[in-house]
């Protein structure tokens, strides 16, 4: 069931732009985690690795870019998840310019859990609950 | 005249830190570029780089790193500047980590004015006017 | 018809490594674009876009994220390609460790050229010939 | 006693440089890492932090940027240090853009050692060797 879709806005600086004039295209990774942070919540996460040992790590990312992203553009970034058995989450994350009619970019994004040996670990409860 | 103290957030993300476990440097030096641009409003600065083809750029940095900053962490960065002269601006720029009693990171930073062909400018008045 | 396979090799550094102790996933972007680089060569990249306006922009990117890389790792980014038509190049691009028996990383990128206004460009001869 | 002069070469890719046509400044600080890296050796850097738990970091950086470097340019980062007590060591870097008169960035580092409880601690006797 896929969840809410949770909105975390996304300022263009300097650093995130190129000499072509538009959003360097790794940078919406970037963005993604940002987001994605925000939706785990981020003092979890850190709570997590420090006293459990306990990551995320993404697995898999399929994106779309389908327009560029300006300097000083507030973009609004739509999260939402699923959950995918007792190991997965699957993220569809999209990233609207202004006033756009279509997301500038798309990105399906699978996230898992590991230790700090990179083995996988079942998503904790914590994090489920949160989630649900 | 030093100007009033903005604070402006910054989130550390994982994008942020390094293997060692803080943030990495020079970082540092990006979040104080995203706070000046809040200083002067970047929809400003977009305006003139697209319209005059004036832009900002940075002349010298003289940063002191105090203190190592966390993931997850929020930190308050603290900016003032002054004008010196036509063409010069002088910002202090200090990075607090949560409840600490001194500053992580300080920077001071000159930055000139420059037209795209790197011709240093005077300050734009209406930039001026805005941090007056 | 798939290309040859180029290799390229990434040092980890500080900056390419986060908290959790591997490469920051959005990085390996950046090295896969590094790599395509050097096959189309960066002096006639710059040329292409300085004299004619005309760059090359990621439309679609797969990735699988299968192994974590570490800081002051040397890995080998292999990279083939095949023309798909007058306006797509799609690359395979690989992330090798160092005496890995699998790929850390595995990209599939599609790339389009465009002009300054975002309107999508046959590839340039120039190009063409220096791929086949 | 300055110590001799250590050539590194930086090749500006797109991750490098921003809408303004040029590089970002805080890369430059990137770029110096990667150089003093290679003075100190990355597989001893990574060694002493797995091993005694060792790293350097950077306790000041006084930077003077006076000229922009452009997308496919290949610098040259010289880089040399000395030491400076058994506790700092202090680099002087500079990054000269092809065929020029004059460094485009000057950049004075003082790097010291702390174990991972950042507490100061002095140059490893491995690294005093290698570096003389």
């Amino acid at each position: 069931m896929q969840s809410k879709i949770y909105h975390f806005p996304v300022q263009i600086y300097y650093e995130d732009t190129d000499h072509s004039g538009v959003v360097y295209h790794p940078n919406f990774l970037k963005y993604c985690e940002r987001a994605r942070e925000h939706v785990i919540d981020s003092n979890r996460l850190a709570r997590l690795w420090n006293e459990k040992g306990l990551g995320f790590a993404v697995y898999k990312a399929n994106m779309i870019f389908q327009d560029g992203v300006l300097f000083s553009e507030v973009c609004d970034l739509r999260t939402s998840y699923k959950l995918d058995g007792k190991y997965k989450t699957l993220w569809r994350q999209e990233i609207w310019r202004p006033n756009a009619t279509k997301p500038a970019v798309i990105a399906d994004i699978e996230m898992v859990c590991m230790d700090k040996d990179k083995r996988l670990q079942p998503i904790p409860e914590e994090v489920l609950e949160a989630m649900i």
